[in-house]
């Protein structure tokens, strides 16, 4: 392969590819993992790290509950790659099996809060409250810089908010909700529903008060306490926010989960992240996709409701599933019996001689208890975690795993060696419910057919089959996204995720039951540090784009402590992902925007302009590398030096990693932060938007500002050698995703040093090699000095438009009649395709994609020569379903065989796009985003009376 | 539903249905059992047995070794139900992709052995050897009744042999093969290569000699020793049967695995078993299907080559994709790894004072030791297991999970607490071959495409799925089949499978590590007992079809040891599945057929009149209950009687059993032996033709007979009260195949008396509301008294042939349109498709498949009327593929889409064909059972020059 790039070896082609002052020495990870464990060997050592998590039942509730996951659930989609590698569904035709799934999602979350306006997830909880937070001020116009937080909303949601608020240049105050004050400035306020001690209050009164004085109110809630109680929807919240953990997804330590923001149709355009809607195909028929772009990073940039990218897409669909299978009375009855133990226990504490909380309660219990800590203690050492409040109380919170006979063992640890001359089945009987009868929710809920049909395993399991069928994945075909990085999720990878003693532990578990987590996150940390030069490294960002931010707070919180803290300047050249501009904005910086020059690279004579110009306020440098284009750009190390000299911070956006890795560091090149997308480079896979973790690593200077967490305290990994000065919690969980982690540590841990380097290498070949074979039909945008391109190169598909009337939506959206998924489409530059394929694909494959654009190519030329019309031809036309080329009516000029078996290898296994072209615009304007009550086919009858 | 079939309640329904003298009074599963355990405790309690399995490094070999299960290969087929849920592949058309990969499975076969004619997998690596044991006594035509056993074979061939040939009337003699006598009365040998000593001689001369006396030669022998060894078809052998376990199939205690029995194109037809050939579809292009059926029980019956039926397909898949995954390359490697462990050990023992075996060997080291028994136990303590050869020799197998590091483990228990003053790595590199050069093999295999191309987890993951895509299986639809009882197999029954604590046992070792596995055969046999009404079960055959064997064996040895050892006669209605008489064949019974009357029935005066006439020599009556037509016989009780009152035993086949668990007994009806089909009643997935499991009940009489094992000695479950009188060995491991028996367990664990009770119930419930609703479109053969069905029903298409010329294969491929596998055709009548829906399946699917069929009906209909043209129809046509549909000279009388969506729910979600109608005698006429080299599409030019 490399001699038809034009070079005698690969190891030569990376000589002349990546330049040489920044060419780094061998890489060297620690002890055995420098060579490489075999796939025996790592399963070993991960049931050693297993091993000594110790799975203790949880009482501690605060947003995180143990649940069961279905296991037709946990084998279908948490294990099988056909969901688990999907990309977020920017090609509707060949994505409408999850966008289903995540419209089932959506109508969830907007039937169980009551808000008709729901997005398809969240990072967690506290970043969901912070994002409602930061609607609020956008509601209020930017004009109403404050918002108050009810003291007794969960800690760590809190924190994320107060953190967020700081960023975001509001003041976020903490108040007992009894005593809020609606003043002027206020814009909006977040109470918790049932809250974090468990008590439930009617807040029907406090909100009428707050829209009497234009304040907004955010609700955090539980889904399953609102199979019980009144829908936010119903006493007047503007939003709900939450996570939908505890519908099928382990606690993994404290993630991946779905979190939810639902709100009215009033501020939809305001919501942030991903929203799935009904919109119609090319024939007219209803057809799912993404709605109300807009809002979104990736067009509106620095204006965007927020920077949320990849969210929570796989994990949204375990919980859409586990509604679907249970069905409204199937989630009441849990409920029931949640409700039902939680009563018998407090029944019991209470015979017990204890006081419990005169407050209704849903599922968690407060009992006073002189000395909280010592009965937490001895507890643990029953295999029990309670949660301690206070000094003088503890909460106890149930949920659907937990059987009387563990309220047994509860009551017998509070009795304290006692004896207890009653069980917990002679008190179920009288227990009866504690939920006022005005506080009882009496609408109902999920009365779409499809939670009401899917509840024997059978049906569920065709039902997950059915729509997968509809969705191309890695298990299809390459999936060559440039900057995306779709690569091999190794299935000895993807074992430890779903291993007990990683997937049933508490985020909030005492230190001492998680020593394999620990364990695995110090050496992790060690990988991280020698892969990208720095010091230090967090694990708490849920994603790239909450990377950049963390990043961006490390940045201000340590000029803050040097006395800058007015530096809020951050340049960011205009090819950079619209994450970034979003993530500075959220910092309360000044975006300065820099061109690049005829080569794709960072304009160096704008940018030392910019800089010296600013040098006063020059806070930060964003900047990728290699570039957004797909090069390695000369001058990055002048680049470094230049924002350095006027006063600042250079941030590396960690997406192009996987042309770095073991070749050159953001750290050897002179960065101060960078992100790392752990589920581009280190193998997480993308399931359809999510899960992912965006860790930053920093330089020494920077580590004591790293995000702490206010439950479990937590810092840089290895910590600062200084004091730390963290700059608040970024994430709900201390270590973010941490279930996801064990993918990333294991792809390391096996690749080894060396091996790690050579698919840095690889991964570049094959870039190369594709654009070689592509240079001969199409323009290649954008090389290096030797005419190479990094880990992904750009076709330019602009010509066309006057040749063919052909736009790169037109060849993507025929590459899927050809079983593919387009590249990265108008992005960084407009009207061009971005190519990835990195170094887990075979030359087999990278052949067959390149032949497939070939012959698009020969297409594209039969319309340029006249062959073929040019307003409609197998271009315009794609993709094409099985149902129109069967259709007894054809009227189209090229055959149906042409238009479904382009290429031989179709013939022999066809991938069929489930429907039409999607029409965007359509659904854009009749937006609906939820099914249809009552309808099992949602859209066709608005679309018939449209 | 009820209601529809004409009864207030499913339970008076079911008391209608079931004769009233069999009513059998309420289950009582023993203890926790009996109220059922929920998802949870369940998976709970098998970690409770699985911790009580201990894994000790094995190196016991003698045909179990240990292997590295591709994690790829595990989850994608192993742990998937979208291939675990297959049935076996009589519907070509929709299972293309299975049959793509047995085909492999029998080239990989083919070519390490030499031999050109494979089958697509036998029971065992013992039944194998019997099997081809079989074959001499019929190439000799049954006049050469001798039969030779290298002693130097394994112990579980020979004594699964010595049954054999006992059954069959021939004598197996165990001789040193060296002092093989080829006389006039042999008609074949049996040798080991390698021996299960370890040794390997070179068979060429003995084999030589062998044919000049016209004798035939069968090699047991090792697919890894293979790949360095020259084959047993270049030495001359006539037959090569083994396991292909090792190739990346878990120890399992024993099983399930793959084995194989290869041959050359003289003895094809004679060969036992399913084998997968090339042919033609109605397009003329090449397809897969099963070839020469006409071998088999189900259309040769006493006179088939066998009694197999359900056979080991899913492991044949497993191993096949081992190879295509590892490559020819991938495995010389793995073997030359193997075979230089085995070299370093030999070198390390003999330095340590040890003599070892002077013979050449590939993986395992015969050992001289003073006192073998105490070195195995010591080393046992370190968790190694040794093999015990006689009390002054153990042997050391190794396999490719075996390191260096374990090597040095072994010095260490060998040096018996001296000091090794050498490690494994230092000897590694003066350690070579230690085969003599004339036996290397030096012929190429494995060089087709298929196993030269998905070397990476990502070619290989998509390959699996293409292929998976071509499958029909219970992911997408109902599978109707009556008698086969294709039912849920929820995935928490199939969690504990992949326990390595239940996966990576050795069936040879010591007790004291399988605990866990005993005691849920304790609770099993007890289970089972309380099911069928008997005292005792035998876990041991592997299969239905290896059940009837048994059981009729077991009644043999009862026979004989009253001294009535001539007792021949088995009395069988010519309704009985094909195994039954191909069972007896075996047990060198003469087959007395009875009628049955017009209502289906056993004719009840023929009955008697064949029992009394065949008073003196009568053996046993095998019957089946509920009836092969679905309905509960009356007379069943007077049926056992006279058969009793004449001498004779009582046989039930207990494929019906989904009929009966709960409601009625074969104990409490009077029979003395049954087998169960766990892969129907109990829940184990059929994986495309196997695995299951047959284990037997019997009555107390009989427990004294039950099989017993040479390795490790066991027999009934519970206990014979009386001394143990085994009537030999019928499998290779003990407790058949073990790994798969946890389904089982947990789904009568989790059911509980009452829910399996409730299941037998709703099974009839669902049969009934099928007839119902298909009564008025359709003849419905064979009713109960009053109107109703068993849990199955005939479905009578007989008229349509002279109405319309439709035949009932016409309606079976026009089903596959529709989204649906055909229901058993032409069995036990012809002309008809038999129906049994299961309790598993909802409402919606049961009205989905009637309205199939009724939509059907109305397509025979048109050509009845002659709206439709008889030649020329959807029915003739079906099944359509979409290359069909989509071709642009579209002829036919009818539309694409009548063609290929015929209704609703195939519009949303097709399920389609990927071939037209497979041409079954064009496949028979030009036998290709092999991929053929070099070439891609392997028939396309042998069809094309055809
Ligand atoms: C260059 C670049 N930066 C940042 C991001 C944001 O990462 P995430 O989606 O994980 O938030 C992306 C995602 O595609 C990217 O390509
Ligand atoms: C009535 C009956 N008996 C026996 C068998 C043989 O069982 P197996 O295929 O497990 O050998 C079958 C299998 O279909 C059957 O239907
Ligand atoms: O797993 C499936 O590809 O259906």
């Amino acid at each position: 392969m490399a001699e038809v790039v034009g070079f005698s070896s690969m190891d030569e082609l990376v000589e002349a590819t990546v330049p040489k002052p920044i060419k780094r020495g061998p890489m060297s990870l620690p002890g055995k993992f420098h060579e490489g464990l075999t796939e025996s060997q790592m399963i070993d050592h991960m049931k050693y790290l297993a091993a000594k998590n110790k799975i203790a039942k949880s009482y501690i509730g605060m947003g995180y509950y143990n649940t069961i996951v279905p296991p037709v659930i946990l084998r279908n989609i948490m294990e099988n790659p056909g969901w688990y590698t999907q990309y977020t569904p920017y090609q509707a035709e060949i994505a409408q099996g999850r966008l289903e799934s995540l419209l089932n999602y959506q109508t969830m979350i907007a039937e169980l809060t009551g808000l008709p306006m729901s997005n398809a997830s969240l990072l967690d909880e506290g970043t969901a409250a912070a994002e409602a937070m930061g609607m609020c001020l956008n509601i209020g116009s930017r004009k109403r810089p404050k918002f108050l937080i009810a003291s007794n909303c969960h800690p760590q949601t809190i924190d994320v908010c107060v953190t967020r608020a700081d960023g975001l240049g509001m003041t976020a105050s903490i108040v007992d909700p009894d005593k809020f004050e609606f003043s002027k400035d206020v814009c909006g306020v977040l109470v918790q529903y049932p809250a974090t001690d468990g008590s439930i209050t009617d807040y029907a009164s406090l909100i009428s008060s707050a829209h009497a004085n234009g304040v907004k109110v955010v609700v955090a809630t539980d889904l399953l306490a609102l199979t019980c109680l009144k829908p936010p929807g119903e006493i007047g919240a503007d939003m709900a926010v939450g996570s939908a953990q505890r519908f099928g997804v382990p606690l993994g330590y404290g993630g991946p989960h779905a979190a939810f923001l639902a709100t009215s149709q009033e501020y939809k355009r305001m919501m942030p992240g991903r929203i799935i809607g009904v919109s119609v195909d090319s024939n007219g028929k209803p057809a799912l996709r993404m709605a109300l772009q807009t809002r979104e990073q990736h067009i509106r940039r620095d204006k965007a409701t927020s920077n949320i990218c990849t969210a929570q897409a796989l994990l949204a669909n375990m919980s859409a599933m586990y509604a679907v299978y249970h069905g409204p009375e199937g989630l009441k009855a849990i409920a029931d019996r949640v409700h039902g133990l939680a009563t018998v226990f407090s029944e019991g504490v209470k015979k017990l001689g204890y006081q419990v909380g005169s407050d209704p309660f849903f599922d968690t219990v407060k009992v006073s208890a002189s000395n909280a800590s010592s009965l937490a203690e001895t507890a643990a050492k029953e295999g029990i975690n309670l949660r301690v409040l206070d000094a003088n109380t503890v909460t106890v919170a149930f949920d659907e795993t937990i059987t009387l006979e563990d309220v047994d063992n509860l009551f017998k640890v509070f009795a304290k060696g006692k004896r207890v001359n009653f069980t917990a089945e002679s008190l179920a009987p009288s227990a009866g419910s504690s939920l006022p009868k005005e506080m009882v929710r009496e609408s109902a809920y999920l009365t779409h057919p499809i939670f009401n049909s899917y509840h024997s395993e059978h049906e569920l399991l065709r039902y997950l089959h059915r729509i997968q069928a509809k969705d191309l994945s890695l298990v299809h075909s390459m999936i060559p996204l440039g900057s995306c990085t779709m690569k091999l999720n190794a299935t000895v990878e993807m074992m430890p995720v779903t291993f007990p003693e990683f997937a049933n532990i508490h985020p909030f578990a005492p230190l001492d039951q998680t020593g394999g987590y620990q364990e695995m996150f110090k050496n992790l940390g060690d990988f991280l540090c020698e892969i990208t030069g720095f010091d230090s490294v967090s694990l708490q960002p849920n994603a790239g784009a909450a990377g950049e931010y963390t990043g961006l707070m490390v940045i201000r919180a340590y000029q803050k402590a040097k006395g800058e803290g007015h530096r809020n300047v951050c340049i960011i050249p205009v090819s950079a992902h619209g994450t970034n501009p979003a993530s500075a904005a959220m910092c309360g910086m000044k975006i300065v925007s820099i061109g690049t020059d005829a080569n794709g690279n960072v304009d160096i004579a704008e940018l030392k302009q910019a800089a010296e110009a600013n040098k006063d306020n020059l806070s930060a440098l964003m900047v990728t590398y290699p570039s957004t284009h797909g090069v390695y750009e000369d001058g990055i190390d002048d680049i470094c030096d230049i924002i350095h000299k006027n006063g600042g911070q250079v941030y590396m956006d960690g997406a192009n990693m996987n042309a770095q890795v073991g070749l050159t560091s953001p750290g050897f090149i002179g960065a101060d932060v960078c992100h790392l997308n752990l589920h581009k480079t280190f193998c997480i896979p993308h399931g359809g938007g999510g899960p992912g973790m965006g860790p930053i690593g920093v330089k020494k200077h920077l580590t004591p500002f790293l995000p702490s967490h206010p439950v479990v305290s937590t810092g840089g990994i290895p910590p600062s050698s200084e004091k730390a000065q963290p700059l608040g919690t970024i994430s709900a969980a201390p270590w973010g995703s941490a279930l996801i982690l064990p993918i990333s540590y294991t792809y390391i841990a096996m690749m080894g040093s060396e091996g790690l380097t050579s698919a840095s290498k690889l991964a570049i070949l094959n870039a190369n090699y594709m654009a070689k074979r592509l240079e001969n039909h199409y323009r290649i945008l954008f090389r290096g000095k030797n005419g190479t391109c990094a880990h992904e190169f750009i076709v330019d598909l602009r010509a066309f438009k006057a040749t063919a009337n052909i736009e790169p939506e037109d060849v993507a959206k025929r590459l899927i009649d050809y079983g593919f998924h387009a590249p990265t489409m108008s992005w960084p530059v407009h009207g061009t395709l971005m190519i990835e394929p990195t170094e887990s694909e075979s030359k087999a494959e990278l052949d067959r994609f390149c032949d497939a654009m070939i012959s698009i190519r020969e297409e594209i030329r039969a319309i340029e020569n006249g062959t073929c019309n040019a307003a409609d031809n197998v271009l315009k036309g794609a993709p094409h379903s099985a149902s129109m080329v069967l259709s007894d009516k054809w009227n189209k000029p090229y055959s149906r065989k042409l238009a479904a078996y382009p290429a031989t290898w179709v013939e022999s296994s066809k991938f069929w796009p489930s429907t039409g072209r999607v029409d965007n615009v359509y659904g854009d304007r009749n937006l609906v985003c939820t099914l249809i009550n009552g309808d099992a086919t949602p859209a066709e009858e608005r679309v018939a009376t449209a």
